[in-house]
C-alpha cells in the first residue's frame, strides 16, 4: 500500500509500505520532516498530522481534542497504516527546516558581534593565517629535447616558484594533470598546502581560478550554520543555515543515539547530517560564492560530542552509556574525502575537540571565540542550545559542565512551545493593570501567533511573576479574562485566543508548562551555582557573563535574572556573543594558531560531572522556585 | 532492437541497440570478448562471429571464404545490425580470457625460476623486509576513574607496545574503533606502517587476525598476473591471472590510447582493467588465501607505460603524440583507495617507474629482477610481450629501447596466428625428407590444432628455412604435398589440413605471413644491433641474454638464433627468466629496498628512441632476411 504525505507549502511525497507500518517511521523513511522532539513515544504531542483519506489505526492522545480528532488530526507516532492514505503534514512542523531563526550571521547585528570576536582574537595574539596557497606557474611545453613528464615538469615549476624541496601530487590532481596543462597552454594555478619544505598539491586549475576557501561549520542538534571564507583575506564569501536533517530521528541527542544503535542506524544518522544537510548547504554556498567545491581546502566543525560522533559515523553508544566516555575527544587527520563532502577530497576537516560526553567541540570552539583563556577576569560562558553547557574561569583555569535543561528552551515540554520559527512569540510584556499581553511574533508583518519559543517563555514567566499573576511556585494566583482554569482546576494564561491565533487553536501556558520550565531554568542556575562552588567562588566574583547560542540571541537578560535563571549580576556584565561555536570554527579554519589554541583550551579544561557531584541535587531543588528559595541571591528580582 | 551473443561455452548476453549499430561495438558495450587485434579496421580477420538468426549488413571480407559466408560467418567489425539478431561468438576468440598461457607461477619450473631470481636479489643485498606490522594490543576497559576515550586508549596501548611517539588513526579505523574494541573485549590486532617514530594504523580487527599481505601485480597489454604474499615471511599465499579486460578495445596499446581519448574513454578503459580485471582476481585470491582484503597493506605494479596511464585513469594521449613524453614516469603517494581496489584503502600502490613512452614499469621492474644493475658482465635483457623491449648494460650503465615488432609474436598479422591458448601450435619440427611436421599443441591430450602462436611460428620458420622449403626471403622454393599455391601463385605450408584441425579450417602459413614475421624478427634484431652500436659494442661482447615474458617461455633459443631474431651467441648464455615484471613487483611489495633500487635503476637507465636514431632503418632493412643480409653475423644458422 501507499502513503502520500501532502506537505503544506511543499510537494507531496509518496512511499510504499506494508499494513501496520508506523506513520512517523514512514515519514522518516520518506525524508518527510515531522517535528517529533520526543522521538515518537507519544509524550510531546508535536507530531500532528491530518488524515485526509484512508484508514489509520491510532490510540487517541490527550494532545488531540475531540473536535480535532473528528477533523482527522492524529499523532503520527501512534498511527498504524491500514490502507492507502493521504496525510497532511502541517507546514508549522516542517517550517524549521528552511526558516529556523538562528545566529547565522544574516543580520548586521550578528555580523558586528562576529567582527568584535574576531578583533578580540587578533588582540589575543591569534594570527588569522594558514599555510594554504594558490600558486601560479607557467611551464615550457615538452619537446624532443626537453622530455620531462608532466608531473616532474609541474614539480620543478612549483619548486622554482616557492623554493620548496618537495612537491607531492595526489591522485585527484594526477588524473587531470595531462589535460589541464595542455588545456591551459602550460600556465596553471595549483592550490595546496605549504608544509615546511614540502608543497602538497590539492587542486590544479586554470590560471584565473585562484580562490582558496575555508568552510566553517557549526553543527547544532537542531540547526546547522556555515560560512565560506577566503583563506587569504578572511573575507566571508557566503553563509547559510538549515535545520539538522537528523531531527526526524529525535529532537535530543539521546533519542538519536538510540536510533543510531539500531541496525543500519549509524549510516542513517550520518547520511541525515552529511548528505541531507551539509552537502546541499555547501553546494549552495559554493554557487553563491561562485567557487568550485574543489577550492575548499580546509573545513572546521564546532559540534557537540554526540553530533561529532554521528556526523563522523562513529558509534555514539559510549556517549550515553556508563561510564559516559565518548569514543574520541580530538580527531586528527580527518579529510573531506572520508566524509564525501563536496569539497576538495584532501581538505583537512578540523574537529574542535570534545572534552566529555556532554561538553563537546561546540563549547571548546565557543570558549576559544569568547576568549576566556586569555583574560585575568573571571568569566562565565553559557551556551544555551538544545542542551545547556557552562564554562567558568580565566587564563589560569577553566571548569566546564553540562546540565540537562531539557528541551524547554526550544519549545519542547511546553504545550504551546515551538522552536524560534515564523509564528513563534519571541518576546512578551504584560500590562499589570489589564493583564493584557503585548506580543512580538517572528515572521512577516501581520503574522499571527502559532506558539511560543524559548525567549518568549522566559519573558512570559518573568512578566507573570512580576505582575503577581503567578507565585514563586508558578501557580496562578490572580483571576482575569486571560487566566483560565480547566476541569481539574489547572490554571493557564492565554496569550492568544482561538480567533487570535494562526492555527485556530488557543496559545496558552499552563501550570504544568511553567513547572517544566522552572525545572529547566533551575537546572541551569544550579549548574552555575555548583560550578562556582566547586572552585570556592560565588556569584559576585563573576566579572563577565557570555551568553552564546541561537537561543541566547533574543533573551531579555533582565527577565532571565528576574526568574532566577541567570545569576544576579549587573546587566552590563552580560554580553551576547552569538553563535560562538561558528565563530570558533571560523577562527580554526582561517588560523593554524587558533587550531592549536583550541586544542590547548580543551586539554586544560576540567569537566565536572554534575550528576554525581555532591550538593548538586540540593542546589537544583533550591533553584526550582521563582527566583529561588534563597531570595537573597536575586536582589534585583521584582514583583509589583 | 536486440542482439543476443551466444558465447561458446558461456552464458548468452543480450544488449539493446539501434538499427545500424556496429556489431563489434555492441559486443564491447555488452562486455562480450571478441578477439580484435586490429581494433576493428577489418585487417586482421580475427573478430569472426556466426550469424544464427536475424539480419546484418556487411562487407564481405577476404578473411571469410564463400562457404563460410554462406554458413553465416562474418567479421563483427564490419557488420551493421539491421534486425534482432542471434550471433554465435566462438570460444576460440574468448578463450584467452580464462586460459591464456602465461608465466603466472603456476608450474614448478616457473616457481623455480622465481625462487632463483629472489635468491639472486637477496645475494645482491636487497633485503626482503618492510615496515608493515601487525601489533597485538590489550587495553583496560574505561571506567569512571579511567576516562580516556577509545582513540587515546588505543594510541597509548600502541605507544607502549612499540615504543613509538606518535600513532595516527585514519577514518576507516576510527569509524569501527568503538565497536571493534568492545566486540573483542579490548584485545585487538592493529595493522599498519611503522614510519620512524610514528605508527600509522591501517586496520583494526580481532586478535586472531594477524595477516598482513602484499599484492604484486603484472599488468600486461594482453594478460594480468598477480600474487599475494605474506609481508612478514614473503611466502606466496595465492596466485592468479586472467586476460586484460581492455583487450576488447584493441590488442595493442595504440588502439587503446585512441579509444581512451574518446568521450568517456578514460573511465571505460580504467574500469576494464581495475573493475573488470584486477578486482575479481584480487577478490578471488583473498578467498583462496583466506584473508580479508583490508589485510592487503601494499600493492605493487609492473606495467608498461600505456597500461600504467590507462589503469590510473591518466590521459595516455601524450604517450602516442609527438614528442612522445608520457604524463608521468614515477608516481608517489598513490593509494589503493584512489583506485577503489579491494584492498586496504590506505595501502600504498607502488608503481614501477616508466622511463619513456615505450619502456615502462614492466621493464624497470624486470631489470630490477634480472639483476643487470648489480653485475660486471654485460647483459642483454629482452622482454617479448605485445611489444618488444630491450635493456643492455651492467652496473655502470643501462641502455634501453623499444621496438615495434608488431603483434606477430602473439599471433597477430599471421593468418592462422593466435595467442598461446588451447589449440595453439607452440612447437614444430619438420622432417627434412618427408616435409611432414610434428606439432606440439597446447591443451589436453588429443587437442587438435586451431592455429599457431609465437613460439610455434619461430620454430616453423626456422624449420622451413633449415629444410630449404623457404629461402632467405621467405619464399617457397620446394614442392610437396604440404606446400600449396593459390590462384595468385602465393605459396603456403599446411600444418593441419581441414580434417586435421579443430575448426575444420586449414591451418597454414603463407608467404605474406612469413614476410610479416620476418619484419617482426628483423625489428628485434636490428634494435639489439642498434642498441649495441650506440655504445660501440658488438654481439660478441654480450655475456648473458635474459629472455623474459610469457611469450619467451616456450621459445626455442636455437631456432630464434637460426632465423636471425636473437644474436648468435653461445646457447648457454641465454637464460629464460619468466615473468620478470611480476618478480620485480613481488620484490617491491616485499622490500622497501627493492622500491628504492627500482627507482634508482629507472633514474639511471638511458632511453634510446629508435625511430629517430640514425642507422636504425638501414639495420632494420638488413635484418629482414633469414637470418640476415650479412650471414657472417649468424655463423650457427644452418640450412641442410
Amino acid at each position: 500500500m501507499k502513503v502520500t504525505f501532502q506537505i503544506q507549502g511543499g510537494s507531496p511525497v509518496q512511499i510504499e509500505c506494508n499494513a501496520g507500518d508506523n506513520l512517523l517511521e514512514l515519514a522518516r523513511r520518506a525524508n518527510v520532516a515531522i517535528d517529533a522532539p520526543c522521538s515518537g513515544n507519544g509524550s510531546c504531542g508535536k507530531c500532528r498530522v491530518q488524515l485526509i483519506e484512508g484508514e489509520l489505526e491510532t490510540i487517541k492522545s490527550r494532545h488531540i481534542s475531540d473536535e480535532e480528532y473528528a477533523a482527522g488530526w492524529r499523532l503520527s507516532c501512534n498511527c498504524k497504516v491500514l490502507s492507502d492514505c493521504i496525510v497532511l503534514v502541517p507546514d508549522i512542523a516542517s517550517a524549521y527546516q528552511s526558516r529556523m531563526k538562528t545566529a547565522d550571521l544574516s543580520s548586521p547585528k550578528e555580523i558586528a558581534i562576529f567582527e568584535d570576536a574576531k578583533a578580540e582574537l587578533l588582540h589575543s595574539g591569534i594570527e588569522f593565517t594558514n599555510h594554504f596557497r594558490a600558486v601560479a606557474v607557467t611551464m615550457a611545453e615538452p619537446t624532443l629535447d626537453d622530455t620531462m613528464p608532466d608531473n616532474e615538469r609541474l614539480t620543478w615549476a612549483i619548486q622554482s616558484e616557492l623554493g620548496v624541496e618537495k612537491v607531492t601530487i595526489p591522485y585527484c590532481v594526477m588524473v587531470k594533470l595531462a589535460h589541464t596543462l595542455r588545456e591551459h597552454n602550460w600556465s596553471v594555478c595549483v592550490k595546496g598546502l605549504l608544509e615546511g619544505d614540502t608543497f602538497r598539491c590539492m587542486e590544479i586549475c586554470g590560471p584565473e581560478d585562484t580562490a582558496i576557501v575555508g568552510c566553517a561549520i557549526d553543527i547544532g542538534t537542531t540547526t546547522v550554520t556555515m560560512v565560506l571564507t577566503d583563506l587569504v583575506s578572511g573575507k566571508l564569501l557566503a553563509k547559510g543555515s538549515s535545520g539538522n536533517g537528523q531531527i526526524r530521528y529525535g529532537a535530543d541527542v539521546i533519542n538519536r543515539i538510540i536510533e543510531q544503535s539500531r541496525s543500519g542506524g549509524k549510516k542513517k544518522l550520518q547520511d541525515a547530517i552529511l548528505k541531507d544537510t551539509l552537502t546541499p548547504i555547501i553546494a549552495n554556498l559554493c554557487k553563491t560564492a561562485n567557487i568550485s567545491a574543489k577550492s575548499i581546502l580546509r573545513l572546521s566543525v564546532g559540534a557537540n560530542t554526540t553530533m561529532n560522533h554521528l556526523a563522523l559515523g562513529v558509534d555514539a553508544d559510549p556517549v550515553r552509556m556508563e561510564p559516559y566516555i565518548p569514543s574520541f575527544f580530538g580527531w586528527e587527520g580527518l579529510l573531506a574525502g572520508d566524509l564525501k563532502l563536496p569539497a576538495n577530497p584532501l581538505a583537512p576537516v578540523v574537529i574542535a575537540p570534545n572534552i566529555g560526553s556532554y561538553v563537546g567541540g561546540d563549547i571548546t570552539a565557543g570558549t576559544l571565540a569568547a576568549g576566556l583563556w586569555d583574560k585575568d577576569e573571571m568569566s562565565l560562558f553559557i551556551d544555551l542550545g538544545t542542551n545547556g553547557e557552562l564554562v567558568f574561569g580565566n587564563r589560569d583555569f577553566l571548569m566546564s559542565c553540562a546540565c540537562s535543561a531539557g528541551p524547554a528552551f526550544e519549545g519542547g515540554d511546553i504545550s504551546c512551545g515551538m522552536r524560534a520559527t515564523d509564528g513563534a512569540v519571541e518576546a512578551v510584556t504584560i500590562d499589570n493593570a489589564t493583564m493584557e499581553p503585548t506580543l512580538s511574533i517572528i515572521g512577516d508583518e501581520g503574522q499571527k501567533c502559532v506558539g511560543i519559543c524559548g525567549s518568549g517563555i522566559i519573558d512570559l514567566i518573568s512578566e507573570l511573576y512580576r505582575c503577581r499573576i503567578i507565585n514563586a511556585k508558578g501557580l496562578f494566583i490572580r483571576e482575569g479574562s486571560r487566566v483560565r482554569r480547566d476541569a481539574h482546576d489547572m490554571g493557564r494564561y492565554v496569550l492568544a485566543f482561538e480567533n487570535e491565533s494562526e492555527t485556530g487553536r488557543e496559545v496558552s501556558i499552563n501550570e504544568v508548562d511553567i513547572d517544566n520550565f522552572i525545572r529547566a531554568k533551575g537546572a541551569i542556575f544550579s549548574a552555575i551555582d555548583t560550578l562556582l562552588s566547586s572552585v570556592d567562588m560565588t556569584v559576585d566574583m563573576i566579572d563577565k557573563v557570555y551568553v552564546a547560542g541561537g537561543i541566547g540571541s533574543g533573551i531579555n537578560m533582565k527577565n532571565a535574572v528576574n526568574i532566577g535563571m541567570f545569576p544576579d549580576v549587573e546587566l552590563e556584565k552580560f554580553q551576547y556573543i552569538g553563535n560562538s561555536s561558528l565563530t570558533g570554527a571560523y577562527a580554526m579554519v582561517m588560523s593554524d594558531q587558533a587550531i592549536e589554541k583550541c586544542a590547548e583550551v580543551a586539554a586544560n579544561m576540567t569537566y565536572l560531572e554534575l550528576s554525581t557531584y555532591p550538593g548538586y541535587m540540593d542546589s537544583f531543588v533550591a533553584a526550582c522556585f521563582i527566583p529561588h528559595t534563597d531570595a537573597r541571591l536575586f536582589p534585583s528580582s521584582v514583583q509589583e
